[in-house]
């Protein structure tokens, strides 16, 4: 059996036999050349590739340009292959996590030779292992005139809702310091642990806010997610570090958002270890508007980062929708529903036809 | 060259021979064997083993009885030996934590067959290491009657000062808990990082006693030690530790300092994972003031733990007194004074004759 993709073949079969191509992360050529070789049969497309990146786009001169995105990457295959159909549940290594919506691209890429908006359709590599190598980061700085667009749609499990744009992240280290002595006499030092006390009472204090862009409530959050102190069971310590995270929402730039953490441990030594901007949902852009109203439901905010951001830093509103169910991500017992997989393409449909 | 000690030497040279026959921790079995051959020698003692440690005593049914004793153990030699004299200090491993004040307990035993009150000496192994080798320890439960007396005088390096009693030593850990969330939706969750700073907040509010017992002045001190918290990046942790360490004046015993640490941190989970009782000074008995008044000088508190709490478990008063320096404990430099050393010995042999 080759490798070779049929997209006349109905979503869920067409899914399945995706799933079938192993693409665990860094192990992608197969189904990269087979994605590649499908869409090239393709007249109204044209196609490019960077790496097991494949990139696929109408020039209909339209007056709007949609993107329609996802990884062909899935986690390690847990004994989860080949895929198996049990009523209208389909089991397998990256069912739900994301080639279902793969498919569905694949499907719209096949189906609509003359789509209402022109679409670029991204499939790329490595989502699920450490962003240097992620696929659609390097697109964005080797060639991000294949990702222009007005709107884009990541197709990522949302189980058929849309979620609109998505918070940032950073984490940084609030540190304070203090001189050693020994505990029995400890008047002669100055306590770092004591001293990290207001650092956790400006936590505890702290509201976080729930600000509603573009039409989404989004509700950020400032927590610790570590602290260590220490040097031995009759020593003062000099030094306690407190590693905060910062979830917040895409009103705000990385660079605003560092302000912020600066201001709320003003005073304190602030460490900045990561991070990654938010992107805005860009639910009020016409083309956007045309999409909710094609697929129908209530808009939610997305909490969680995901590539979105990197549309949305190349000035591109994002939002992610897909048929798996993000509950089971990375599961072995991950699976996707045939009837959702088809809903989400008939919906897909009505929006470009 | 053997081994024996030549107790009619003067305390310095004496002090030398001793350093010379290295005793490491676990190793001291030659100087044991030479300590009790030269107590064995002297008719007005009698003498006992129990593994390495040596105890003499006279038995002239004084009214009063007093213990002098000292570690014959030193930590790892660091080049240091065999000792060297440069003008009035005599340098090498041991010279001043502890064998000048095991020379001269060594020299009042030979030099004082009738001395004005009953005197045990005891030369015990392995203080330098782990509390469970402690040769005092092992003595207290073997032999308790051995170490019996109305007054212990450790000679331990003071810089010929005295040092009464000793503060208590306990860990605890105060535990806070909360539930695991991912931190983009870190409501979901509940944070005992966060969960600690109350526990920071108490030990920054936490004002440390200073009583005077036995008429002098301890110093109290309740520290955190340790904080650990966090599970990773983007997870709210659901347990944070914070290790205290209270070092506590000897009017509390070691259970009333684990309910005075419980009571400041009521309404958490507290957990005690070590302790060492307090030993009070006893200066107001008899046979210490005239101690006090023999050896000159204004008594301080011992704030630090020291084997003198093995005394006091006892019921038997203590205090720490040598002619070694504490600063030098411990280091490559290690030196003892040859004039401090004599001077010991004429203030302790004036005191039991």
């Amino acid at each position: 059996m080759g490798t070779s993709l049929d997209l006349t073949q109905d979503v869920g079969a067409l899914t399945a036999r995706i799933v079938d191509i192993e693409s665990v992360s860094g192990n992608e050529k197969a189904l990269a050349d087979a994605v590649e070789e499908a869409l090239r049969a393709l007249p109204h497309l044209r196609v490019d590739r960077d790496g097991e990146s494949v990139v696929a786009r109408t020039g209909l001169g339209r007056g709007e340009r949609v993107v329609i995105a996802g990884h062909i990457d899935t986690v390690p295959v847990a004994g989860n292959l080949p895929s198996r159909v049990e009523g209208d549940l389909l089991y397998g290594c990256g069912a739900s996590d994301m080639k279902s919506g793969v498919a569905v691209a694949l499907r719209l890429a096949a189906a609509l030779p003359e789509p209402n908006r022109d679409v670029t359709y991204v499939f790329y590599d490595c989502e699920e292992i450490e962003a240097e190598r992620n696929g659609l980061r390097r697109l964005s700085r080797s060639h991000p005139d294949w990702l222009a667009g007005d709107f884009a749609v990541l197709m990522e499990p949302t189980d058929g809702l849309i979620e609109g744009g998505c918070q940032g992240t950073l984490r940084a280290q609030v540190v304070t310091r203090g001189e050693r002595a020994h505990s029995a006499r400890s008047w002669l030092g100055s306590n770092a642990i004591h001293a990290a006390g207001p650092v956790l009472d400006l936590l505890n204090a702290y509201e976080a806010r729930k600000p509603v862009v573009d039409g989404l409530e989004f509700h950020e959050g400032l927590n610790a997610v570590g602290i260590t102190g220490g040097i031995a069971g009759n020593v003062i310590p000099d030094e306690c570090v407190v590693t905060v995270n910062y979830r917040f929402a895409p009103d705000l730039s990385l660079e605003q958002a560092q302000e912020h953490v600066r201001e709320v441990f003003g005073g304190f030594e602030v460490r900045f270890t990561d991070g990654a901007p938010a992107a805005r949902p860009g639910l009020n852009h016409p083309v956007a508007a045309a999409f909710v109203t094609a697929v129908g439901g209530v808009p939610r905010a997305k909490l969680g980062w995901t590539d979105v951001s990197l549309f949305s830093a190349l000035g591109v509103p994002a939002v992610n929708f897909g048929p798996g169910d993000p509950n089971l991500a990375h599961q072995r017992g991950e699976f996707a529903s045939l009837s959702k997989i088809a809903e989400c393409e008939r919906h897909m449909l009505a929006w470009l036809s």
